[in-house]
């Protein structure tokens, strides 16, 4: 962890304050280059009738179109552990540092990203496992259907 | 490979050869369900400025919001082997059977959804690997772009 890590992961759980205000999946994420926030974004499956914008890779498509070289200087900052799907993304654009929320609520493809040499910090925020406790509390089959589950 | 498989990649090459008169990536997608096209999708880097939707994922996407019970029914077509975040949707969505136009040009994850029980029918398809030669040919670096190298 870093001294900047809490300050940038704030800009992701603002977002996830945001998705759940609005009814949504309480997950955010921002994209961090150079010591700045480039991109920020949360799940819009409820907001948009979204099956891919999740946090992460709706951070990713509000960042537009970037070099490899831009991406291999971030740190993707999510809310919650990324999915098989965001996890995907993260490996094809070679982030090389995502830090998490926490991984409680649901634990994602944390190993295939450390396994392609990924550095993963896990900051387990009590605000981040809050925030889904109530919307899944409220809503737990959008939480299923979010997760490819029943 | 199965009767109906060359006439639903049709389907997905007919998404691709659009995508390549826009001046787009030439990479197209089809979610089949119960025998039937439920949605089609197509590679947006360029008409979009999107660094998310590539042809499965805008095919999931323009599929909208469905069950764990409806993707496990389906089967993903696609003109070109899935790169790591395509292969991440399937995962995420527990999509069992993906048929691939061609791997030659570019060789995705498809080792990992093999570890995870999907089916891969690959069909070695020319129109597919023509699309994206005559792509690359005249947009190198978009296509670097488009799989996370320089």
């Amino acid at each position: 962890m870093t001294d900047e890590d809490e300050r940038f992961l704030e800009a992701a759980l603002a977002q996830a304050r945001i998705g759940l205000a609005e009814g949504g999946v309480p997950i955010g994420a921002a994209l961090v280059v150079d010591s700045g926030v480039l991109a920020v974004g949360r799940n819009r499956r409820v907001q948009q009738g979204s099956a891919i914008r999740h946090g992460e890779t709706d951070c990713l498509e509000n960042a537009g179109r970037l070099t490899a070289k831009t991406y291999a200087r971030s740190t993707m900052y999510t809310t919650l552990s990324p999915c098989s799907m965001c996890t995907g993304a993260i490996l094809l654009y070679k982030i090389p540092r995502v830090v998490i929320g926490e991984n409680a609520t649901f634990l994602g493809a944390e190993d295939l990203l450390r396994a392609h040499g990924v550095e993963i910090v896990v900051m387990e925020s009590a605000e981040c496992k809050q925030l889904m406790a109530t919307f899944i509390a409220q809503s737990p089959q959008v939480w299923h259907e979010d997760i490819g589950e029943d």
